[in-house]
């Protein structure tokens, strides 16, 4: 199993498999989390573990501990390597129906993948982003969390595959900016530094709320706010991010083009800390 | 693996188990569908794997044919048996990310267990419902699917497990009245019969079709419509339903009581047909 590309443990077995009627599967009824492992350490590692016990915590179901998580990415990843760890918590197996079993083991598995091949020139230069067509609903109970109930992404991804956009911009049903498929998504109007609002919508990613964080570090004041399609057309910097690539500039979208910022390389420097 | 009070087969196979990297687990990446079989035969097929294509479709996934699922049922269920198949159809194994891969074997589950054990009462006398805190969001690029994303379903029927009710009644998030967490919604008002619109958020059920065709014969008039709560408590008769009892007659919600009637009776009979 070492061998192939994709290696993963399950409740950190190598035999098991997951159960056709496991409720990740019937429902989505679980969550994920997606990170570097570096030298078989996870990068940000207690702040990815809290956001993952809170996710849990969000919709009932009670997360492993730290110490089993942490024993499986022993075995899995290697001293010496930088790669990439998924990990998906699910309420575990349950009979046919959609309340939650009295009592239920949830089901762990860690995914261990490769770093992408990201283009040079993302860092560099920038990138540019498409404007998806599907929508993100707005769900109150369940924004915010990163649950498995994820078709709106898959749909607004395959809106574009042409390889000059890195990803697409997603909207919510009322037209506010919220997110990118894979990524969060920041506005820089002079020393103001904005992401949108997620408590109707999106996901609250880990590297979002670090550069929320740092942001006075260069000066800036981070706000959580709602912003428009104009909003961002108009803005000086726009900025992309996630736990694996850490920030780039947009310096397209449709025919609006910025010119090359210095904030994603700061970002990036930043996030090191 | 017969022995068992769920059996299933994936792929066609008993010895397969679901992949950790299925996108019906990361994504909710596809679609399911629940009904009786009786005597090998599954009620009412060529409508079901009509919306089962369909509801593939709708998301792009290429549903495995009839032939091959009807085998399936062949293995699975025995002359002389009424029983519940769940059908589960995901776009397969794929890399991580949103994107579609370019190729891709849809993953087909087929499971088998009893038929749910209904108290006789349900039928003769109707049910009671609680009113759901969930809201069913709006998403138009799935609405009407019974996709696999079905978070918002766990959480509102997670509510209440008081057995007083039989289901939880959604509201999208307009205060719309949209299905129950397990069964469609109809209301009737003097020869009306209504139907919640399910084109923003819901699933567009078989059953709920099929009396929408049919209420003519009982000289009802089948409209769909928006609905709210206020129309729902003020209605001569609520029924709902689904593939596995057929219909229900709600005798109350929260502190709103009915009369008995014989319109759910009807129904039954109606969708015998």
């Amino acid at each position: 199993m070492m061998n192939k590309q994709h290696t993963y443990l399950i409740n950190g077995g190598t035999d098991d498999a997951v159960s056709a009627l496991d409720r990740g599967l019937s429902y989505g009824d679980g969550v994920f989390r997606t990170f570097q492992v570096v030298d078989c350490v996870p990068v940000n590692w207690p702040i990815q573990y809290q956001k993952l016990v809170a996710d849990c915590g969000a919709i009932g179901i009670v997360c492993p501990s730290a110490e089993l998580l942490m024993a499986d990415f022993q075995v899995l990843f290697t001293i010496d390597e930088t790669a990439v760890a998924k990990v998906i918590i699910t309420r575990g197996i349950g009979e046919r129906g959609y309340a939650p079993p009295a009592v239920t083991t949830p089901t762990r598995i860690v995914l261990k993948s490769p770093m992408p091949v990201y283009a040079e020139t993302n860092f560099s230069e920038g990138v540019s982003l498409y404007v998806c067509k599907t929508p993100v609903a707005h769900q109150p109970m369940l924004a915010g969390i990163k649950h498995l109930n994820r078709l709106e992404n898959v749909l607004a991804r395959a809106e574009s595959l042409d390889p000059v956009y890195v990803d697409g911009l997603m909207l919510d049903v009322d037209g506010h900016v919220i997110e990118c498929t894979s990524a969060n998504f920041f506005i820089r109007i002079g020393k103001r530094l904005i992401t949108p609002d997620v408590t109707q919508a999106g996901v609250a990613g880990v590297t979002r709320q670090r550069i929320v964080d740092l942001a006075h570090y260069l000066q800036l004041t981070a706000e959580i706010g709602h912003i428009r399609l104009s909003d961002v057309l108009s803005a000086d910097e726009v900025i992309i991010c996630n736990s694996l690539y850490g920030a780039w500039q947009v310096r397209r979208i449709g025919d609006t083009h910025w010119p090359a910022g210095s904030l994603a390389h700061d970002l990036r420097e930043l996030l090191k800390v």
